[in-house]
């Protein structure tokens, strides 16, 4: 066992407790505040990312670059960043990665494990570094920025650190077997090996340029696969950050940096299929649109294996609750948490025709969006709370699609505004929108709105919005689903309907709980089981298909 | 839990165990001697299966058939077996399989595994019919047919019915989940549920009508699907007397028979594509040939999830040994038992042109190869063993194809012939062939020659042969690898080149034990690393795939 394993495997066990405990647990602080970081931390995190504008970003120690390239802007700016970063052709990216394998899956799980651990603890030095390139590439708050990109990515690598490990170490390294045959013993020893599968490829989305990127990125290296991080073009810094960290690690413990390279995009050219297509690339991860998601799970039947988080069409469930204000103002804030941009972000809300009950009363289907718009509202001109939490759209062709539903002849509740920010004169800035559509126009409700935009949908009773959401799911894929009920069978039917949907419900949330946040070693993140994707962080079939198990015998002398 | 849960709950904790342990576990005897199944058993046993001969199969309760159909024959007569199977429409298989899902996803993990075990005894009431029923529709010899459609098959059942319990509750049920907030604490008490992915099929082979089927059956029942079982045209009857025993286990305890149905080809048009392609179907477990094999891989893209185990080619390395004459003779077995009919057969024999060193000598590849074929002879004409071992060819093709090998132009060492059988004159017999081919010569051994072909290939050395023995095994599959050598250094070469072609290696086995041989609970049996499959008997991924974990959360009051 090296130090770094002996550092690191209090933390590694008790990562794998927590995985099966499915209670609280958290590595990494998620709270930026000095007490935690320290009185510098902050500061010394916006010079950083200051000081990288305009520049070219020199970290990565995986060769002498063929080029550089670079083309993020700052949603609150609406200007670029200017940070140049080294360009290698795929098929060279591919042969580095291909001469690193050897060494790495020749290091043992334990140790990969640890030195993994090691990375992130280089992350965490770095957490308002990646928060502020976060705000400037994703348009997400500093608090989300810092929270999302920096603790809550950690945990869920740790979390696949840890799911990696055991799955690695579930069967025993060798035994003896013996067979009784009456009057003889047939005696063998026999052994295993995780054996990896080879070059892995990451595939990064534009808007959680960290916390979608890492669970696959340290799944693949813990079960001893080099790793390719291709992030999107428009946020780059943010997990470019978190490749030099970890080959800092890999250099420092004498192994090649290639084991986890970034891949950049060219100016002029992208270089995500030639990365896909490569016969050398054994695993893909991908995070992003369903279209090039489809593309890339396509590549199965070149045998390559793919884990995939695409869209979905979110449902809320509204049947009864005790307080309908609270129940809006939770909605209110999930919808309107990064600009609805969130893959776990409601959009259709099912709202019986005749109402929601509230105790004893029923309040009207028009009392209820009523209610759910003054509350997007009342959140969205509150200059305290309004930029922290709908940060800025990312890509201005979001910030198009909100405008055009305007034109769509659907009925609106609440119409789409800017949102003011005192800090950022510039930002891309939009306000969710409320439209009301009937439960007969299922073309309008079934594809995902990606942003600000909420759709009321008058159903006939509580049991067709079920129907509806859990056909939706399974038809067009869900990532969440929110319900509220305060009736037992109403409750077991949606569970039983949006379980076979494969789709998460969270019931009844108010207060400071959104159906938004997925906790890493808690709540398994996308199920698989829908079209939104057919991966999960961080359930053992994640892990699990990354490597191969193969046995050896040989007679016991 | 029920009595029946109760009945079976320690057997079900041992096979846990055993799983994770891998040393010798068998839950049902493999010897088929009357100390262990009573003295009357096997006269029963051929009994029952005599009398099934020209009649209708009526065992089944799975509603009215649609017709009668059946084209069994006996390799050993040459002549029909004459017995008819109840017929239905793919559709109405699927839609039957579809009402009984809701009442069998709804019993308890716990409770499935408990009533799948209670049909693996009553499985093995009827292991003797099952050996007569293998017998003349494989052309196994009785005692492999005993074994591996008998105990062993069940062992393998008993594998996966553990597996998936393991798996569905290895993440708690609920659980409180209290996350502090400084000043407050929120907390949600969760649950999680293992949710089937819905119909099941399961595609039978001709040569191995339960162990290869049982696996995939029994692992998508446990976890909660319905399974249609579609067995080969050739092979029905054995699989049948299984569906029964779970079909009377399941009405016996109020459930619907149709959760386990028996799906046969009508005499006329096969019917596997139509269940295969039906969109209900979400599972498919597929052993046979490669090309249907590849078909049925395609079927992932419509959202199925598909297990195989296709063709390969397995390879004998032969570096050095203490006893060639040893080693000759258990190659010689593994070669000749069922003729060469089985997927973990060897058939490529590469052998360094300077010869095998035994000890301080070189035996010259000639004399190697004389050595192999002498072996081979002596058990093919020795009348006490070899209808024993070599049983009978299940399918004319594969006998004819033997016969072709000799004008192909290879260099005979040994040509093939019939065996005599005192008990069946017309038994369709053929004893194993030997041709020599170069290295060089790649196409001529790059192909499965299904049936008892034997290739000798010279190399120039034993890093040649395991540099072919890892590409043949890359490119075009191989299940199993044998090799022989006393020296260290070529034997991790062997390791580490074979691992990452996922193949299982046999090291330096002689006497009693043969590479063909995979024990349940112990080997894994084909990696699903390379293309001869993609599925592993029983590993965590060969059940994990076929439920969904999906998670529920509500504040704690």
């Amino acid at each position: 066992m090296t130090d770094t394993t002996q550092k690191h495997q209090a933390t590694l066990e008790q990562a794998v407790q927590a995985l099966h405990g499915r209670t609280f647990f958290a590595q990494y602080p998620e709270n930026p505040s000095p007490d935690v970081y320290g009185a510098e931390a902050d500061a010394q995190g916006r010079a950083a990312f200051t000081a990288r504008r305009g520049q070219q970003f020199q970290e990565l120690q995986q060769g002498e670059p063929q080029g550089w390239a670079g083309q993020e802007e700052s949603p609150y700016e609406q200007a670029g960043l200017d940070i140049k970063y080294p360009f290698f052709a795929p098929e060279t990216l591919v042969q580095n990665a291909q001469s690193a394998f050897d060494a790495w899956r020749k290091v043992k799980p334990a140790d990969r494990a640890a030195l993994l651990i090691e990375s992130l603890e280089g992350m965490k030095q770095r957490f308002f570094e990646i928060a502020y390139a976060t705000m400037h590439t994703t348009g997400q708050a500093f608090l989300m920025s810092f929270q999302a990109s920096g603790p809550h990515a950690a945990d869920r690598a740790l979390e696949a650190i840890a799911a990696g490990y055991e799955e690695q170490t579930r069967f025993p390294e060798q035994t003896r077997w013996d067979k009784p045959m009456g009057k003889f013993t047939i005696s063998l020893n026999k052994s295993w090996r995780p054996v990896p599968k080879g070059v892995a490829l990451v595939i990064g989305c534009s808007t959680f340029p960290t916390w979608n990127t890492v669970p696959g990125m340290y799944a693949s290296l813990v079960t001893g696969n080099p790793v390719i991080i291709k992030p999107h073009p428009k946020a780059v810094l943010p997990i470019a950050i978190v490749v030099a960290e970890v080959q800092k690690v890999l250099v420092a413990n004498g192994l090649p940096a290639a084991i986890c390279q970034l891949a950049v995009d060219a100016d002029d050219h992208l270089i995500t299929k030639a990365l896909a297509e490569n016969p050398a690339v054994k695993l893909i991860d991908y995070t992003g649109g369903t279209e090039f998601g489809n593309y890339i799970e396509g590549l199965q039947q070149q045998g390559k294996t793919v884990f995939t988080e695409k869209t979905g069409v979110n449902s809320v469930i509204l049947d009864s609750c005790d307080d309908l204000d609270k129940v809006a103002q939770n909605l209110a804030f999930s919808v309107s948490l990064y600009s609805g941009q969130m893959c776990t972000a409601p959009q259709n809300f099912f709202i019986p025709a005749a109402g929601v009950k509230v105790g004893d009363t029923l309040v009207p289907f028009e009392e209820v969006t009523q209610k759910l718009a003054a509350a997007v509202q009342g959140l969205a001109t509150n200059p305290k709370a309004a930029p922290h939490v709908l940060g800025a759209i990312q890509n201005p062709a979001t910030h198009e699609r909100v405008a055009q539903m305007a034109d769509r002849g659907h009925r609106s509740v609440l119409a789409h505004g800017p949102v003011e920010n005192p800090m950022f004169q510039n930002a891309r800035t939009c306000s969710p929108a409320l439209y009301e559509v009937d439960a007969t126009q299922k073309e309008q409700f079934s594809q995902e709105l990606f942003g600000p935009i909420m759709l009321a949908i008058k159903t006939k009773d509580t049991h067709e919005s079920i129907r509806l959401a859990a056909e939706l799911a399974r038809e067009h894929g869900a990532i969440s689903c929110a319900a509220y009920t305060t009736d037992a069978a109403i409750k077991e039917e949606i569970m039983d309907q949006m379980s076979l949907a494969g789709t998460a419900v969270s019931f009844n949330l108010t207060g400071g709980i959104y159906v938004n946040q997925n906790a890493a070693f808690s709540d398994f993140h996308v199920t698989g089981g829908n079209p939104a994707g057919n991966a999960s962080f961080t359930n053992p079939e994640f892990v699990l298909k990354r490597f191969t198990w193969v046995g050896f015998r040989e007679p016991a002398v």
